[in-house]
């Protein structure tokens, strides 16, 4: 096992047999000690947040699997907090694709004069680049075509998987009684069929969830996501 | 004559007949008694900077609509450094339309991990909103028809006019060894026939422009583009 790429919350090795292993850390991002998923900094470490995070996706990824949405997703193994995923290549550097169900954080900060806080947002795409000196600023789909990082037929695909992905995890939170807020994805191109295909993960750390009107924290929405 | 609005550069009169008065002012946006354009504050007076921007804007949009680009201009009164316009509805509180032809300012500060200082960029046009408090935030085609601003008819009909518009420009700057790298305009809807028009005005400190690899100002390039 090669070790290919040394991340925030997890570390990539490439297998023998053509597929990548992602080993998941206790690590998660925040600022001064404080969790905080949007952040670009790995600011504590929490015991059982890998475990928690692997555990999340593996369920979310293999029934996206089952219903015919392709993802990296290969199998998981909750003792070696590994999962066995796809070769797959990002869009450029790499793109967070954002889905929001209602009007909070950066919506709200950049859009407030248009919407007021918690208002219903009708599964609203948003994409911004990975890049932690800019910020992850947002693009538009005509700027990702023109800097070659999308063509406008990708970009298609890619909102249109968001929206279905996206609402199958509210559905499932729903079933819990939790209400989602956004969420953010992770694409590639899957390195043999090109195809677009979700990669990464989808934990507690990739959306604002509440119950009641209470926000739910990362780790305490995985524990009732998994819970029989 | 009745004001209606006290804006940071003109200010608006209602006409009797009508029609609308914008008053030039000489009173420039800035930072710190220093002129920028892009600033959200009045920096400072500079005589002759009202004449300047009303004597560039009518030239342009005098030639725009001998072109059929239809725009809210009537007629200028040079003496009293007015401009009589159409009647014309902002979309929201009003967007800034931006057409970039070279990769600097703020496309460089959030795409320059796509794009090198001054490199060409085909026409590209980006929306933000007019919201000093929020920093003018940059907005997507979805995000314009989600938030009821504009549909996707209105913005396909904004994005073709600005392109026309900003090339003409570009073609006038030519003329004068000039190279336009990027412009802002605003457009807003017809009061009478709903028609998408150009409002505002073109001036000097709506664009960049660059002679010799040497950016000129807003006032000198007036002073250019002006000369006989």
């Amino acid at each position: 096992m090669e070790l290919v790429y040394k991340g925030k919350t997890k570390d990539v090795y490439k297998l023998e047999d053509g597929f990548y292993s992602l080993q998941f850390k206790d690590d998660v991002t925040g600022t001064d000690g404080v969790f905080d998923p949007g952040a670009n900094t790995v600011g504590l470490s929490i015991e059982g947040a890998g475990l928690a995070c692997l555990r999340m996706t593996s369920y979310f990824y293999s029934k996206l699997n089952e219903q015919g949405v392709p993802t990296h997703f290969v199998a998981a193994n909750v003792l070696e907090k590994t999962m066995k995923v796809r070769k797959a290549t990002v869009f450029g550097n790499g793109l967070e694709v954002i889905c929001r169900f209602k009007a909070v954080g950066s919506f709200l900060r950049r859009y407030g004069a248009y919407a007021t806080e918690g208002q219903d947002l009708p599964a609203f795409v948003e994409v911004t680049l990975k890049d932690d000196e800019r910020n992850d600023p947002p693009i538009s789909e005509d700027g990702l075509a023109m800097l070659g990082i999308l063509t406008h037929e990708e970009y298609a695909v890619l909102k249109q998987r968001t929206i279905e992905i996206s609402q199958f995890v509210q559905a499932e939170l729903a079933k819990k009684g939790l209400e989602l807020y956004d969420i953010k994805l992770e694409f590639g191109r899957d390195a043999k069929t090109n195809e677009i295909i979700l990669i990464d993960e989808i934990s507690g750390g990739n959306m604002r969830a509440y119950k009641d009107g209470q926000y739910i924290e990362p780790l305490k929405l995985e524990q009732i996501l998994l819970a029989d």
